[in-house]
């Protein structure tokens, strides 16, 4: 067998989220507990009616990559050829992070604390990563300083999530500034920007940036799985310069032939809709606000949660966050994520996934912070 | 970039299959005319409708990988642990290969004239590939010897298509077993089988075999893109021994997280039916005998149709498939795929598919008739 994938653990979220029982409080995996708008998935039953199930060409529906590129609108980036329809957003990720780095030279700069993913899909290619991790002290705020002084010499890509899992925290727009001067002033061939934008639609402060629209080597990635509640339904895609994704859709195509239909049937009416896409904004704000309010009402100390729907909550000094993950499941019926499954600079700490109802939110704390004080 | 996307081409057959204009004669794409039970997918529906559409567990639901290993039932292979759901059969395929092979020390070996992903996906895994064409004097038959006389000391997989695509041949029994029978006797690590059955429900000749039946090492590959009418469903699997399926549920999960919900909804309806998978069956079966009769009134050289929807044609003696596939688009509004995208050894023939209605296939026959008459 390949020794890179032997070597590769499988996911310590869905490890510790499979921990769940009927009664847990579950504040484990990354999914909306919102239910999807019924009527998109109905008219995309009815193209089905019309027109069945068929392939689409490899890059996905002509008509679903014009409506991705308008609505983005990122400069330069906005005609259908700077669009792939993939398998979910983490097909556009391995996909992307394939075609772009070449083994044989280039590393890949993570910024963590982060979703695992990156990491284990460059180390499934055999590319080398370097990450850099933002600091507990500062909440985890994104350090542009940090970043630049951490790329080598064969850096050619970063990826940055933001809003970011797990941490919650928003790139704001003087360090995206900062940091892109920085980079188009590095002589030699340019660095490329992978931004994750899949928590986009969970963004609760007014300073951010969209690194699209300042820097021409940007590779946006996302999906329809947290904006919409459609994590089932494997729809996502990236945006990048044309000749970049004439590549990677080479890759894609040999990978997944095209993304599924009826999700690109789907795709088509949310972003007929000027709201589709928005559609659970407020909720998430409403919902952040309650949460934000619980947590201080628990005593629990806690990152400032600019975006996504998790919020990550500092454990007393020297705890060991998987045992207390683990310990939190068996004793207090609590699902959490360790920090630790997103980089050793945020072990100490829990990610909290906080989209179930107010109510057991609140009740989850409430436990957290019981166990806390032990 | 990774040099070896940049130098993998994209999809031949697409690139001729988008010649089609909208009153073609389309014998191109492999994908069926016939159209999906409405009844499968609006019980997935309802399943979305009490259910929404969140993630399944990596592998895939658990019922769907208990109906999908009974309903083989191949010896050893029978538990759910011996499934993981896929993004159609292209993912499973990947996802094998890229399990299985170790690229600094395994080779595959794919028996031609084949569908072009094997040899694509091994090349971008940087895995060594060793190709063992059957012969066109012999209608493309599978030979065993020629098989077994092609191992190398490298060699740690044999990848087989039968039903066959392109040629429409299908392994038989006598073949397998002295296939197998080989290399079992054969000292040192066991050569594995990697069997694509996606043509399994067009299967037009008693004289059969399912490798998994008869040999332990094998890893069967299939989906619902061919039998039901579901090629933009996207929704395959691999069945494969536990041990293997372990670590590339890993990669699978890496790689897409798991396969669409509402397609898996989609499949559990489907497998729940005793028919559900046999469905189309008979109109294959019918259409493969109007066909064959339609090629010899129209004086076409053809392989023998034991299986699949294709059929292979023998052009003029001297003919450059490429050329002619070109021309048929160009001057006769016939689209068909160039032998060549599928191996040399089949350089000089057509693949059509032929899963129009059959007055079309039967013009589309006529055509290419007289344009090699010339």
């Amino acid at each position: 067998m390949n020794p890179r994938v032997v070597g590769i653990p499988g996911s310590l979220i869905r490890q510790i989220a499979a921990k769940r029982r009927p009664d847990s409080i579950d504040l484990g995996l990354g999914e909306p507990t919102l239910r999807p708008t019924q009527r998109y998935l109905d008219a995309a039953m009815g193209d089905v009616r019309a027109n069945g199930l068929k392939y689409s060409v490899n890059a996905g529906m002509l008509d679903l990559r014009i409506a991705i590129a308008e609505h983005y609108g990122y400069p330069d980036l906005s005609r259908p050829d700077n669009v792939c329809v993939t398998t979910g957003s983490q097909e556009a990720m391995y996909v992307v992070i394939k075609t772009l780095l070449d083994p044989a030279t280039d590393e890949l700069l993570v910024v963590e604390p982060a979703f695992p993913s990156y990491v284990k899909m460059a180390v499934l290619e055999g590319i080398a990563v370097r990450q850099v991790a933002m600091r507990a002290e500062d909440g985890f705020a994104f350090d542009t300083e940090r970043i630049l002084a951490a790329i080598g010499p064969q850096t050619r890509a970063i990826v940055i999530c933001s809003p970011c899992n797990p941490t919650g925290r928003v790139l704001r727009a003087s360090e995206a500034l900062a940091l892109v001067t920085a980079l188009k002033k590095r002589p030699g061939e340019p660095i490329w920007l992978i931004h994750d934008e899949i928590y986009r639609e969970q963004m609760f402060v007014d300073d951010s940036s969209e690194l699209a629209r300042i820097y021409p080597q940007t590779i946006v990635t996302n999906s329809l799985s947290k904006s919409n509640a459609l994590t089932g339904l494997r729809l996502g895609w990236f945006i990048a310069p044309a000749s970049l994704v004439e590549q990677a859709v080479k890759m894609h195509g040999w990978l997944v032939s095209c993304a599924d239909t009826f999700g690109q049937y789907v795709a088509r009416h949310i972003f007929a809709d000027p709201d589709g896409i928005h559609e659970h904004v407020e909720w998430y704000t409403e919902q952040r606000d309650a949460v934000v309010a619980a947590l201080r009402e628990a005593g629990l100390p806690f990152a400032p949660v600019d975006g996504s729907f998790y919020a990550c909550v500092r454990l007393p000094e020297g705890a060991n966050s998987l045992h207390t993950a683990i310990e939190l499941a068996d004793d207090m019926n609590v699902i959490a994520i360790p920090g630790s499954a997103f980089g050793e600079s945020i072990e100490g700490w829990l990610r909290l996934s906080w989209v179930a109802d107010i109510a057991t939110v609140r009740e989850g704390i409430k436990r957290i912070a019981e166990y806390c004080r032990g």
